[in-house]
């Protein structure tokens, strides 16, 4: 039995040796390249954090401690920890999910993965627990530099230092990333410290100097001017970059000693008000493959050879994304006025073409949604047409500025959103279902989705010409699949891909829901129902033809890849009634409720999403026997099994 | 004829002299005095900053140099300089705005008044200004201490510090306030430079060691390390704020000399790159009953007696944020698990009133929505149950929040929506229209729109007890009106306001258009068709008994106080037909557009939704004849007049 495989919570660490804790270290190292490697995950990150993790829970005691990890790909190392070690099935239906899920541990708190929030999670659980007497109840956020640059960061540091009187330690795990290296001026502060030969040195002799005031003059510490960090703002020449803040500072320190960083730690927790630990770590850590990509230092893999990190996934067709990427770069190429801005995912959105093509006319701003936005209506302003390439969940961030910023001004503006819809092995966060809902209220908003490559190609070509409004292109995540060609296209710019003179069943598929709608056509027809797909291209505003089309059928029946509530359909239906005509509309989409973790092949079967359901249900509407076309997966809104934040596990 | 009044544009303020300009100054505050006394308007702000917009106009040339506003209040100085004195229908239909507004000027860019976002802006557009090679064009951003709390601007800083090849001039107007004094440790190091006396003597210091370079010596001077910054660290103590930011530092500054303002911001200009240039202000500054309101220091007043301040305006009806208020307090009393959140707007939530009784339970966040939110989804897993106080338009900055944070998580946090609907002088960006389409989405979610103040108070009552899914309460703006009482309430809490057995029109009345409804109904009935009007309360989830209550009518009218896209009218329709129920629904709300600033009845007017307008429509449908219920008052989404952004002036 491995040392690994006798841990069954944090407390079984306690036993454990120094060389012990490094032999463990080791062990899970090995685990996770093993494991990974077999079913494709965050592997970089979590390599990168395995000492970070023991030290947090050898000197802290969860789940009476909450540890709240920011954005939570890294917290694979916490799970191994706290008594999940079957990887097998990892990212997959019925297996671990790929970031903290309370219903899979009480241990683990925090399971929204968008960057940036774990800072106001313990803003406000260290206050609660103040407010609420749990004075010995320690608060630990984990959070990567590149997370920092999120302005939630900003909102919720600017608090914690407002107010001294809770047991909350921040760990910057510094990689000096986040997808690819952090951008921007704190992240240049960072870099100073960290290649800085002597911050071991520094940090002793912080340490010894704190060591040396004992317990009771640690306590007097607090009340001292200048604390803690003024260790570090003397050997640094006036850089600390949160000594304004006056939030204490204890660093830098080797996050793959895991013997400094428990000692970090416990002067973090005795020290009994909000400190910065600021750990150094590499991440890919202990595994050469890693360490030696430049790109991401195999932030996310799919299945790999452990031994050299080469893919063994065989060769897939072209992905949405890559072609995006090169239709960008020969729409750059023929318009000047063309930039690009990322927010910190270079590489994953395909904008890295555009970079490479053309070094000055890419920007990433860091994980920034909201800046990301309303610094491209201030680049429209100034005569460029911003690309804004980001993944779909993450529009949701800056739904504001689209709004006030890009469309109150018209500013020409496009968003291109990857990974929308089912996403699938990244579960609730993930998922890109409420881009369509949220941005279709946005006045003037033009948004279109593409459902095979060559509309893709042509709708960003139209996009982008389009200079007195925000323009969205939407599609999801993997293979691009088969052309889908037109049976004609209509005078405003909708297709039709099937037809039926019998007009009993107007499919209105929104992008790549065109192959389900397609299918479905088939087989109704099969049953001597008529129908009619068309592909609006442009869902909203909904073109005229829809309406018209909308008018001569029997039924319409809508299909997309997002929320059912407030998405296209209801768009399509109002349209309908204001124009006077009350065709029955049936929306077909994903159900109100947070989805889990699945392939999206399992995603949209259990929301009903597939041919053979679909057909089954247009029949019986069709021949009068009217079905709910809700299919609710939980009565609660979620099906992945969360229990309410109410309770309180180790309270 | 004054100096003020012979300003027609702000090259006219070139040939005053230095004593002239302190005149012009006068004058103006005279003017703003005697003007906002008679309109209402937001008189505070700009008091404050009369010289500093002075000197921004006589140091650079708008509108070839972009001045960006932030939030916007403060732009009524601007608006004197720039042509536009006028103000005697100020925020009235037809007058001019109360934030800049492009259709009014060439000389406004940015209309948006959500706090935060002019970085940004000025972070595209300065780039732009460079990639295009319009590199005499300087962008001159004004911002306040209150919105250096919001993360947007931390993003832009992030940014703006790591290009230094731009002519940008961030102008912090630094008047230790938003609403009230600025929360944090950002302000409270603000506050350290404010308070300390030698002040105006470390300019001087600062801008001798300047001036003695000369221009070649200036030139340099961007490369050296250390630069301007340095002086003030140097006198500082390590406290320069953004000094790590490696973004370049003049002041403080006197912010009400005029002749210094226009020294530093010379100064400023001719460098080359970002420079914040420190501005101490006064709120309220030279009106002795505004500087003397520890409240708000006038931030916003009604009609007010300028010799006195008092305001002169009839008494009005309770407000519906001080029936919020009041039972706010009430509920706090009986459970001390309840704790308030205010986003910089204690005074204007009403929650000032908790602040007072229960002093540890309120928590002013800054201007930092997102992290209200999430913080709050922490309090509530700490144990507590948190009510978050925000006007609805500022709840669209933290969708994402309230989506994966407080929903996904089932955390129990109460979001009170003040000024939700049409709000009427502030403009487009302060109606809170987009609430409830945007967090309809939102699964789990419980949605209630009280229709008087005893559901306010009753609702309120009950959101306070949902633990395990975010609540919403939101009303408008304005007095509360009298109490409508039911006919009886349903078993799932539904009230019936009037009732007829003829069962041909239900109309759904969401909030207060309960009124509204109840009118049309009477009209109807005298035209001979059977109403019944119902308010579901909670209107998210749709209630069943609107369903069963929908299946026996023959139309179904929904009348909502937010756009219609999207929104309660849409979800009840698809609730219907998921129920295999096709009465026809009618939406009734806000158009699918940016609204300009006027009195909500004008609004609601020019919308359709007066109960003249809906009897006549509602009485045509139900006598088969069919009319569009859409409303446009723009084909192309806005009736602000706004211009596309990239119609460039000065370009």
């Amino acid at each position: 039995m491995t040392l690994l495989e006798a841990i069954t919570g944090p407390r079984d660490l306690d036993a454990l040796s120094k060389d012990q804790l490094v032999q463990l270290a080791g062990e899970i190292r090995d685990f996770l390249v093993a494991e990974i490697a077999k079913t494709g995950g965050h592997l970089g990150p979590n390599l990168g954090v395995v000492e970070t993790t023991i030290a947090i829970h050898r000197v802290f005691d969860s789940p009476r401690d909450a540890i709240v990890f920011d954005t939570g790909h890294q917290s694979y190392v916490h799970k191994l920890l706290t008594g999940r070690q079957d990887f097998s099935r990892m990212r997959q239906s019925g297996g671990l999910a790929g970031y903290p899920q309370r219903s899979e541990s009480e241990h683990d708190i925090v399971e929204s993965s968008h960057a940036s929030s774990s800072l106001s999670w313990a803003d406000g659980i260290s206050r609660a627990f103040e407010m609420t007497g749990q004075h010995d109840r320690h608060v630990i956020a984990v959070v990567g530099d590149g997370a920092l640059t999120g302005g939630m960061t900003w909102e919720a540091l600017n608090n914690i230092s407002d107010d001294n009187n809770r047991r909350l330690i921040i760990v910057v795990n510094d990689n000096g990333r986040s997808y690819a290296p952090t951008i921007g001026g704190m992240a240049r502060f960072l870099n100073t410290v960290r290649t800085r030969r002597s911050y071991r040195d520094l940090y002793v002799t912080s340490r010894k100097a704190f060591d040396h005031l004992g317990a009771p003059g640690r306590a007097v510490y607090r009340g001292v001017r200048g604390g803690l960090h003024g260790f570090l703002s003397r050997f640094t020449n006036n850089e600390a970059l949160y000594s304004n803040l006056d939030i204490k500072y204890i660093g830098p320190v080797d996050g793959h000693d895991v013997e400094a960083m428990q000692e970090a730690l416990r002067q973090a927790k005795h020290y009994g008000a909000p400190v910065i630990v600021h750990a150094i770590t590499q991440k890919g850590k202990g595994y050469d493959p890693a360490v030696q990509d430049v790109a991401d230092q195999f932030h996310a893999v799919g299945q790999i050879d452990p031994e050299t990190g080469e893919s063994i996934e065989s060769a897939t067709a072209p992905s949405w994304t890559s072609v995006f990427a090169d239709e960008l770069v020969k729409l750059a190429a023929a318009n000047e006025r063309l930039v690009g801005i990322t927010a910190a995912m270079l590489r994953p959105t395909g904008l890295h073409r555009m970079a490479e093509r053309f070094p000055g006319r890419v920007h990433d701003v860091g994980i920034a949604e909201q800046h990301a936005a309303t610094s491209a209506a201030g680049l429209a302003f100034g005569g460029l047409h911003p690309v804004v390439a980001l993944y779909a969940t993450f529009m949701n961030r800056a739904f504001d500025q689209v709004l006030m910023d890009v469309a109150l001004h018209k500013a020409g503006v496009t968003f291109v959103l990857d990974r929308a819809g089912v996403t699938g092995p990244d579960g609730p966060s993930h998922h890109g279902m409420w881009d369509l809902s949220i941005l279709q209220v946005v006045p003037g908003i033009r948004l279109a989705a593409p459902r095979d490559a060559p509309r893709l190609r042509e709708e960003l070509a139209e996009a982008v010409r389009v200079e007195d409004a925000p323009t969205v292109i939407r599609f999801p995540k993997g293979g691009v699949g088969s052309e889908l060609p037109a049976v004609r296209r209509l005078d405003d710019g909708v297709d039709v891909l099937a037809d039926d003179p019998r007009q009993d069943v107007l499919i209105v598929a929104v992008g790549p829901m065109a192959v389900i709608a397609l299918d479905v056509a088939g087989r109704l027809t099969a049953q001597g129902i008529g129908v009619t797909v068309v592909d609006p291209r442009w869902v909203i505003p909904v073109p005229q033809s829809v309406i018209t089309l909308g008018a001569r059928h029997r039924l319409v029946v809508s299909i997309e890849d997002g929320v059912r509530v407030g998405g296209i359909g209801t768009r399509i239906r109002q349209d309908l009634r204001g124009a006077g005509v009350d065709t029955p509309v049936t929306e077909l989409g994903l159900p109100d409720e947070f989805l889990a973790h699945g392939s999206r092949g399992e995603i949209l079967a259990a929301a009903g999403l597939t041919p053979e359901q679909i057909t089954a249900d247009v029949a019986a509407m069709v021949g009068g026997r009217k079905l709910p076309v809700a299919r609710p997966l939980a009565a609660d809104g979620t099906n992945t099994g969360s229990i309410p934040i109410g309770v309180r596990p180790g309270a």
